[in-house]
């Protein structure tokens, strides 16, 4: 009854059916941070635009040192003084040496820089040496950091306080970044009430809409909810073509089981084809997504843990295709502190903590029943068991995708 | 002439200088996610809060189905069918079953629910149940996921988005956060310009400013920007006692070398004890700390890359202890690609791509100058070299901090 796909198989579809939607806009870059780049940013100038010293000390040439030491210093007479935020508009003459800070230009015809410590000012419009110096030493040449033409940041790539700093040192003032995309969220179900309501009997809180909301937004993604839709076939269609006009995609939260009220299925049929229906995946199974142009309508489970799941491993990569964005999740290789075993012929995803015991990492599974999404705030990360394993044995390796930043370290 | 201390005895300062400052206040659950609890929570419900099946079909007594296979199927009486979103206020009797959709409340009497798939209805009020279930089986029990009492997440946690979900669950419609910190960034150098404008001769571009701004931003601390202010002593003091007085403390980036011009260290004395003056550290030697009362002053050396390290291993550590914030840096071990020199007997940090060769990850570190920002935006992390130690193997293990979260696997 059910057209079931492998993970792999839906974010292959994903990349074939879909194409980046998000729209470019011009940003000013102190506003830019944790945005994805619209286009490739290339150089336009040299950084820096001018030889500069990286001590206070002298420029001058190496050549007029070597050989000196504390015994028998290297005697320059002190041509000029550079000051800081000043060019150093003349050329340095062999057998001289100018006074230069951190940071300062450092004139033509010099090649290095002594540092203060290993120098002394003679008062007589001489200094000394104690050290040599060899070429290039203490200075960063012009273009060292960045020369024109040379792409500093690829499309899709998204601003780390690092990228930013890197275009502020090239002016860079504004930038072409995506616009974030807006996904609809529908809560179905007539056992949900809102997270603020007491529950009655049979009734429970719509976890869901609040949690694929948070983690749409920690991805740059604006949710907007259009509130909790009864199991009615008709609301949930108007409501779904109201979301799809005003955003770039729909997510249905709940109501995708097999049970009896079940409609999300013929409503996202009915705006486009069914692209898939069922997820050969524990947590996750009965998700469904379908199209309607190049707006995505995805049919989440109702379970919390699975739709956790399905959001992280399917939602996520569908909005970094729309919006243009290059990413990956990030993981770390551990090895497993007990046997789990596979479920289903599906693959399985677990939750886990993370513990270091020398240099090896562990990975503890969490246990939870489907629904109990609470187990997850003590999750570090996950990790799945393929779909053809038996399961896996205490010590096996496993990659264990990482979630949230403030975690300690692993 | 300065009072230089290692890494490890700064961090060691803050923590006993300082306490937290943020103020608490209460905001709601959809608007509190990465904002830090400022109290515990725990549960005051229970969760679920009733008997739950997790797939269609019918709620029964367990030890009525033993024995039965699809060739001698057990017959129960159908006594109810409980619908999604209502109660299941009857007792189920010995011998009967009532028909139960996924999420629906399983009645008092029944142990568990045998799926949908191993049942035949036969249309005359009795089913038929082809395989045994076990007592438990295919349910929640209320409490299955919290009890009352339950301490849930603990103070200083940063909430991510799994944290949001399982307190919607747990109907916690708002909680107690801190404020985030306010911090002055104050840019002193006359040869610095904005970031916009094009240098003059012996000019740079103001970098620190944007960079250190943005990593608080990525931190949840609000930069407060008071412009570039020239090498003017009692310019500069007026500046930050402005900015101490609308913050929760202030950054002074650049002019702290031991230049002609530094007048940072006695500005920053001017308002309280100076803490220290010069970090054990490469980059970042020029590094200064003093407070005012329990407001902290900063000034950051004047290299971008320093600046960038000492704001990730020093400003945002001391960030957390204001913010009451727990919080460590995410790390993985890796060995080194190839030999890196210890330099000085200064704890030597290194910015490094990270990859993978089978179960192997490997650092690479990459090469740069002091000042050389842009190399950043190549980096996935960083490590250390620690002070006593001659310099790093090939082939070492290193502790690798992670920087963004958009990278590939590592």
């Amino acid at each position: 009854m059910l057209n079931v796909i492998t993970l792999e198989e839906a974010l292959a579809l994903v990349e074939r059916e879909f194409v980046p939607a998000a729209v470019a806009e011009r940003t000013p870059l102190m506003k830019a941070l944790g945005r994805t780049l619209a286009e490739d940013v290339t150089a336009s100038e040299f950084v820096p635009d001018f030889d500069r010293s990286t001590v206070d000390g002298y420029a001058l040439r190496a050549r007029d040192t070597f050989g000196c030491s504390d015994a028998i210093p290297a005697i320059l007479m002190q041509q000029a003084e550079v000051r800081m935020g000043e060019g150093a508009d003349f050329v340095l003459q062999a057998g001289c040496c100018a006074a230069v800070p951190t940071g300062g230009a450092v004139p033509r015809g010099a090649d290095s820089v002594a540092m203060l410590e290993y120098t002394e000012d003679y008062g007589d419009g001489t200094v000394g040496i104690a050290r040599p110096v060899a070429p290039g030493e203490n200075m960063i040449f012009r273009g060292d950091d960045v020369r024109p033409g040379k792409l500093l940041l690829p499309k899709g790539h998204t601003l780390r306080p690092q990228d930013v700093g890197a275009l502020a040192a090239l002016g860079v003032a504004d930038i072409s970044v995506r616009i974030p995309l807006r996904m609809g969220i529908i809560s179905t179900g007539d056992e949900l009430v809102s997270p603020e309501d007491r529950p009655g009997p049979g009734q429970i809180r719509d976890v869901n809409s609040v949690l694929v909301a948070s983690q749409l937004t920690s991805f740059g993604v604006e949710p907007v909810s259009y509130g909790i839709v009864p199991d009615d076939e008709e609301r949930l269609r108007e409501t779904a073509a109201q979301a799809l006009r005003e955003c770039d995609g729909v997510i249905l939260s709940g109501g995708s089981s097999v049970g009896v009220k079940d409609a999300s299925g013929r409503v996202i049929s009915s705006f486009g084809p069914l692209l898939f229906h069922g997820l050969a995946m524990k947590p996750g199974k009965p998700t469904l997504l379908g199209k309607c142009g190049n707006k995505p309508i995805v049919g989440l489970p109702g379970h919390p843990v699975a739709a956790f799941f399905v959001t992280q491993l399917l939602v996520l990569p569908l909005m970094a295709r729309l919006g243009g964005k290059a990413a990956g999740p990030r993981w770390v290789s551990a090895r497993l502190t007990e046997n789990v075993s596979a479920n289903h012929g599906r693959a399985l995803y677990c939750g886990c903590r993370l513990c270091r015991e020398g240099d090896e990492l562990w990975a503890e599974p969490i246990r939870t029943k489907s629904g109990l999404i609470t187990a997850l705030t003590t999750a570090d990360g996950y990790f799945s068991v393929e779909r053809d394993r038996e399961g896996l044995l205490q010590g096996s390796r496993v990659k264990v995708y990482c979630l949230g930043e403030e975690e300690h370290g692993v």
